[in-house]
């Protein structure tokens, strides 16, 4: 699935893609305080997270976030807080149709923006942070293609139709009907035209994006099955759940880092081949850049035979702090010596990497490190 | 809300209902191995916190929890672990229509049962755990009255209908449709006739019991909103989502029993006034029988002047030992104690307390003993 990914991503995104995020619930049906969206999630404001998983993409450019007046300064802070670099902040309207058109507004030359004009925007929600890579370039391309696009999911419950006294019309054969969600995606032109045209009353009672597209442009969206994690974060219990999954993919996947050795490498080769419930990188240990591997995940074993450590510790911290990847959550590096012998052990190396182990600790990073007597294992083969 | 629950069912339950219990889902949607109904929260089943919401009204009748025949001795062991005494375990059929049959005929004179035929019958899932009386009340009532009862909520997203070649084709106006939920009520011979009447191809790929109702017998169920709550726990997340509502059912309510002198009396009031985002209840420390508001909660705060607390506390734990009500989840008791003195500080009091606190701890029973000097008080009004 990555290969294809990025396949598909090198081939067919060379066009400028944006996104619009509405960001104007309140927190009403929270019972909450505090709009769902800002609300935190392991100490980050939920649309913080779905900001992150758009700024992650390389393909995607501007992300205009649309929120309303009194909350434009708490979303200031957000981005400068998380470090978010694509951002640009836009005051919303009386209704989600006015906020997303304020939002298009931005690339439009009706006011004056400097910001280029986007052959596709996508449209999301600031409550659905778990969108993924995957599913966006799906949308982009259909959008690119068919003008629209949006995804879908099947429907949870039975859609009944009910009389105006409250009791069942009838009730939709469920298979007929699809539940539209978010991300969707639209050629600029297309949804800014709609825009334009559609009346006060879309503006105020309509909510569906897909449905002005069709009805000022004529243009039937692509529909694209979604995954379950598209769900929109409604309730306070949605918080709850959203904080399960996050900590789930923190645990979820692990670097490996096996030191020169030949012995270790092939270790590491085969760790790949069974472990299979983490997602695993295995990548060499050398000076060349492998950032992108260090940033997919917080789980770190370096596997050596010799165990010099500290340096390379060191090194990798640095490079993990430069990009303040471990400010949010924790950092976890295990070290792995495999071959201690009698005179190793007695050396002071566990000491040095204790102290160091202190030391990276209260910069979020928590590193052990396990010695392996491989002298003593059985012998097979 | 209580005191009209109250005399709801004292009015008008005076005929007899029962549960029916479809408990047949898989765990494929959660990405699990065991069926999400057997899932536990809190060392505790899903299903049993389903069956609990209906065993502890005493309106109700039988709870007839229907489980796939691999699933039978599973089922049974919870009844008995849990202490379970109104539930009748059937095994189901193939679809979700066949199992609620399989569960109906257990009333019926078919199978010879012993069992008295309910007026009503409640059909509701295994996976909505979180069902209040006040919801059971009007949909047991409507159901009497009109024949058929559904609980329903508003869309969370907008329906679409698609065209086969996954383009869209129209979107509904969200305002005329509903989310068909659970629980829903039927008078017994209605929703038995509609299932002795029903076609094979219903049997096979229908789910909506209103829609039997209508079809076979002409009955327009009333349709009746439910709360967020009422959500199907379906999805991996949605464990997560319910087990921080259990934890925040359990800190939401709290009993406090003030000594008989007037001061804490006039305390408890207070705090009862001031209190307001606690449910509490207030009860007269007295050797009558309060064992219905104890075991609405599992927080507890006595408060004295005096400090005399080991025969109270002892009794009031021996109280919910033999209820049983310790076992899940920790009590709190909280005893505060107003006019510490020089003396009774000195006395060995608070190393009773320590001892106590020691020894019901291991019975799941968190002990915490407070001592105010009241005399100390900064002198008010
Ligand atoms: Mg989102
Ligand atoms: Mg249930």
């Amino acid at each position: 699935a990555e290969w294809s990914t990025q396949r598909m991503r090198d081939a067919a995104v060379d066009f400028p893609v944006a996104v619009v995020l509405p960001a104007g619930g309140s927190g009403e049906r929270m019972g909450l305080p505090t709009p769902k969206q800002f609300c935190s999630i392991l100490n980050r404001p939920l649309i913080s997270y779905t900001v992150q998983a758009f700024e992650r993409l390389s393909w995607i450019g501007t992300i205009v976030v649309v929120v309303p007046k009194e909350n434009h300064d708490l979303m200031l802070d957000i981005v400068q807080k998380f470090n978010h670099t694509k951002v640009t902040v836009v005051n919303g309207g009386s209704t989600r149709h006015r906020s997303i058109f304020n939002g298009l507004q931005v690339f439009s030359n009706i006011t004056d923006s400097l910001m280029p004009k986007p052959k596709v925007i996508i449209i999301h929600d600031a409550v659905r942070p778990f969108v993924e890579e995957d599913l966006l370039l799906k949308i982009t391309l259909a959008a690119k293609e068919q003008g629209a696009s949006g995804a879908i999911r099947p429907l949870v419950s039975t859609v009944i139709a009910t009389t105006s006294e409250n009791f069942l019309d009838h009730s939709l054969e469920r298979t007929k009907y699809r539940a539209s969600e978010m991300p969707q995606g639209f050629l600029y032109d297309i949804i800014f035209q709609a825009y334009q045209q559609c009346s006060e009353f879309d503006f105020e009672f309509g909510t569906e994006c897909l449905h002005l597209a069709l009805q000022y442009c004529g243009t039937n969206a692509k529909l694209i099955d979604g995954p379950p994690t598209l769900w929109k974060v409604t309730y306070k219990r949605d918080l709850a759940a959203a904080e399960a999954i996050i900590k789930e993919t923190l645990s979820m996947s692990v670097c490996i880092i096996p030191g020169a050795e030949a012995e270790v490498v092939e270790l590491a080769k085969t760790l790949e081949i069974n472990l299979n419930t983490m997602e695993m990188d295995v990548i060499p240990y050398a000076k060349q850049s492998y950032m992108d591997c260090l940033l997919k995940t917080r789980n770190f074993i370096h596997v050596s035979m010799s165990g010099s450590t500290s340096s390379w510790i060191n090194e990798v911290v640095k490079t993990l702090e430069e990009a303040d990847h471990a400010r949010l959550y924790p950092l976890v590096i295990i070290w792995v010596q495999l071959n201690i012998t009698k005179q190793s052990a007695e050396s002071n190396k566990m000491d040095d990497l204790i102290g160091l182990a202190t030391e990276v600790l209260q910069r979020n990073v928590l590193l052990y490190g396990i010695q392996i007597d491989l002298s003593k294992r059985v012998a097979s083969e």
